[in-house]
Formats: C-alpha cells, structure tokens, sequence
C-alpha cells in the first residue's frame, strides 16, 4: 500500500493520543503541515516544545480551514461539540476521523450531526467523510509529556465501516494509521466493535476495579489484608489504575454490551462457583486446563509476533 | 533475630519451591546438611546439578531419620500421605512445615494425624511439632530446573499459630524464612490467613481463569475478538496460565472462603452493572475514582520498599 500524503493535518486535543500521533506523522513525512488545536495555551507550547506538532493555535475555524483530515483525539464526551463547531470550517471534502475506544453510540450522534448539517448545503457540494478509529495503543499514562513517537508502534487499529463509507477514503484512512506504526487495520462494523471490546477490554476494567475495590472494603475490617496481596493481585488490577473519567466515558458509551459482558462473566463465576463448592474436580480441572493453555498459548503469539 | 542453625533440613519435594530452599538454605548457610527427598531419581538428579541440595534419596526413612526440620514441598493433596509416611522415622522434637498455599483443611488433617499418632506413644516421648508456612513466592515456571536463589527474597512468609503452638518452634522458624530471604514473617490463624488468601490471590485466578474461557467461548463465534485482546487483557488474565493441578488442590482446599470470595465480587459487579445500565455517572465515577487512586498506590509502595 501506498503512503497517503496530507497537506494538512489537524489533531485536535493534543494529550498522550494526539502527541504521540504527531509525532508519529512528521517521522513518517506524511504531512506538509502538522497543526496542534488545543484548549489551552499551555498544552500548544508543550505539544511544541516536543515537536509533536509544526503550528498549534486555540482558535477552531483557524485549526481546520484548509485540512485534509482532522483526527478527534479529545475525551469522546466533547467530541460531537467540537466536530459541530467544526463543521462550517472545513473544506469540502475533508476526511475526519477519531480515536476513542467506544463506537456505536458516538458516532450515531456523528452521523446525525453531519446528515442534518448536509441538509442546510447545496446538494452538489461535497460533504465531509467521517470514519470512525480506535487505535489500540495507550498507556497508564496522560498527557502529552507523556507522548511518544512510538506509541502506535505494532497495534491494532480497527476502522468502522458503515454501508455509506466511501472505499477511497476508508482504504486513504487505512495508509496513514499503517504510516504511523500500527501493525494491522481491521475493518469492522460499530456493533461488533463495541461487542469485542467490551468483552476484551471494559470487562477487564471493570472487573479490576471491582477486585481493588472489594480488597478496600476488606481492609476496613482487617489492613493487614493488603500485605497479602502479592504480584498476582497485582496483575490482574493493573488496569484499574487508568483514568477514572476516560473509563466513565467508555463505560457510559458502551452500556448494553459491558452489561452483557457482564452477565456472562457472572456466569461463569456462578459455574466456577459450584464446581469447587460441589467438590466436581475434574470439571473444574477442565475449565483451570482450558483457561492455562489458551493463556500460555496467548503469551506465546505475542512473544512469536 | 540470632540465625538458627540446623543439624539436618529435609526437603521433601523437589520442585521450584522446594529446590529454590534448598539454593537459599545453602547459602545462608543455615544447615549442615541439606537432603532432598524425592519420588524419581532424575529429579534428585537435577537438584544435584543445579547444587539444590547435598544428599538426595529416594527413602523415606533414610531422608528424615535425625532431621531437626523437614520442610514439606510437594504438592499439597499428596502432604498428608507424605507425612503419616514420615512419622515413624522423625526424630522427636523435629520440627516439620510446609509451603502450602492453603491451610485450615490441610492443617486439620496434620493436627489429627499427629494426635492419633502420639496417642500410640508414650506420654514422656517428646511429640514432633508441626507449624504451617506460606512463604508467598512463586511463578507461572515450575519444577527444579526452574529453582533460584533469590526466590524467596523479600516475599511475605505467613505461619500459622495455633493456642498449641510453641512459642521456641515457632520462633525458630521464622528465624528460617527470615534467613532464607523472607522481607517479613506474619503470623495468623489458618482460618484469617485462608481468608486472605481466597480475597486477595485465589480470587484473582478464578477471575482470571473465566475472563479466559469467556474470552474462548466467544471466539468460537468470531475469533477475530482475539486480535483485539490487548494489554489491558494480558494483564489481567496473567496467572490463569499457572498449573491447573497446583490451583486444583488450592480451589478445593479453601472452599469455603473463595466461595465467599466470589459472591462477594458478583455483589460489586451487580452494583457496577446498575451503575453503568443506569446512567448512575456520579456514583460511577466514585467507584473508579477509588479503585484508580488505590492501584496507584499500590504500585508506588511496591516500587518504594
């Protein structure tokens, strides 16, 4: 594939995504001109003194004039407020994307926003293309001191596809997550997107902190609990540790299927549960084997890869 | 705390617990003589290799005759037989543990065992003495050739007291665990450290265990979910790749506690669920808040000892 090149790039919201995604631009060479759009002033001399942008400006109409994509990469709460105060400013034509874990529910808000936007034009003029991103890549970490050039490096970045993209775009959207590092793009729609990484991603969240938090509640009683909790409780609720008002957004955009994932995890606990309390060994060996292979096998792809 | 010295130690079982005391017992030079016993001659030959031990055998009596402590290592369905094997050959006052990660079952067992065995005694005859550790080590590897050294440095060693504990025995063996490398020797009841231990470790590897298999019953569906498995999952799911037969014996041996365990984290999911389903986002944001705010914590305790 072909590197796509921009004449002008827009990242707007320049924390940990939106810095390192600059970064990630200006090595691949894939823009004439990287611009910065922020809220703050500080955040533009920052995202400069790190080189993760050429320009940086506040002012929005300033920002996307004239730009042949704009990446969203603010909190996906404020993403549909500042794609609307976008749209009169940009060039026909423009392909826009975002970068937030959740899709269905934000981009029916998008599509919307752009259908009755549309409405108000001439017909004969041409409409911006929205499609949705997740890169998967991210850190502990926020902030854009915490970007770096190689945060996209060997991830997956999933693409949504509705029946209306059109494939110019998609596979254009396609070259530049390549461009910056990601390993595969994977096209897919809202729906199972939402699906898989609620199995794959919110569930883990939440179950962590629900461990971390069952372990205070515990603590009240008796603190000597904490001593105890060794490198495997660790593990398993590292992820807690993220961001509590990203995760707020993500569990609040991804309630149906975090709530079915929920469900069926209940469910196997409930499995497990009888298992061990009815004495059923062998059953419960099988599901301890199921679980081990598959997880050293996982481990192994990742190293293999 | 002075060093204790030993005539004889007496590892029984000879696999990465085991073979990694042996490594630390020598080289705090805490035993005149360290034996290994063992059910096959290659895996003595292998501790006798890799230096684990001094002497190994095969025979239970030739192992333990004259022992002044032997340290129960292999897995723990097989102790109980392992011991009543042993009784008649202990030298009276031998003091006798095991690194089992469970203990109010287990320990009712031994305690039984050896009151039946010294009603046959005579009264005057000087009883062995039996105290339950749990030195908090490990990993996902197992067996000799995986033994190290520094295995137990600066682990947390729980023993169990009973109101029949010696005072003497039991402090001599936390001079053991500290000299072999232990940051810290707690002691607590069976019952407090079994429930410790179902919160805070066993819970976390049924948790992990079905975040897995979920993970595979869906992917038979689709299997491209598995591509989107990141981090956050790995993470998260790390100690399902442990030895399903050694989290068999600790499942079924702490029953009662991990059941608990469970109904406990299917309360804080329900509550998470209604949050989320309910668009509860204050409420929300609290649970995450004091969940990010704790791991954070954690981790920075860690790296600070």
């Amino acid at each position: 594939m072909k590197k796509p090149h921009f004449k002008k790039i827009v990242i707007a919201g320049i924390g940990l995504m939106g810095g390192s995604l600059g970064l990630a631009i200006k090595k691949a060479r894939i823009a004439d001109t990287v611009v910065g759009l922020a809220r703050r002033q500080q955040t533009l001399r920052q995202a400069g003194n790190k080189h993760c942008i050429d320009q940086g400006t506040l002012s929005i109409a300033q920002a996307v004039v004239g730009a042949d994509l704009v990446v969203l990469a603010g909190p996906v709460r404020t993403t549909p407020d500042l794609l609307q105060a976008m749209l009169p400013y940009l060039t026909f034509g423009c392909l826009i994307t975002d970068v937030g874990s959740t899709k269905a529910e934000l981009l029916n808000t998008i599509y919307h926003q752009l259908d009755r936007f549309q409405k108000k034009r001439r017909k004969t003029d041409k409409k911006p293309v929205f499609i949705g991103s997740h890169p998967m890549a991210g850190s502990e970490k926020a902030g854009v001191l915490a970007s770096r050039v190689d945060l996209y490096q060997g991830a997956l970045c999933m693409l949504i596809k509705t029946p209306k993209t059109p494939v110019a775009a998609l596979n254009r959207l396609q070259g530049f997550w390549k461009a910056v590092g990601c390993r595969k793009v994977k096209v897919v729609t809202a729906q199972k997107h939402d699906q898989w990484a609620a199995m794959a991603s919110h569930l883990p969240h939440v179950v962590a902190s629900g461990l971390v938090n069952q372990l205070i509640d515990r603590s009240r009683q008796d603190n000597r609990i904490l001593e105890v909790a060794a490198t495997g409780f660790r593990d398993t609720t590292r992820v807690a540790a993220g961001s509590p008002s990203m995760w707020l957004d993500i569990l609040q955009t991804n309630r149906k299927e975090i709530g079915r994932a929920i469900d069926q995890l209940q469910r196997k606990l409930d499995k497990m549960k009888k298992l061990i309390l009815r004495r059923q060994g062998a059953a419960l060996l099988r599901e301890l084997e199921q679980a081990s292979e598959f997880r050293i096998r996982m481990e192994n792809s990742k190293r293999g890869r």
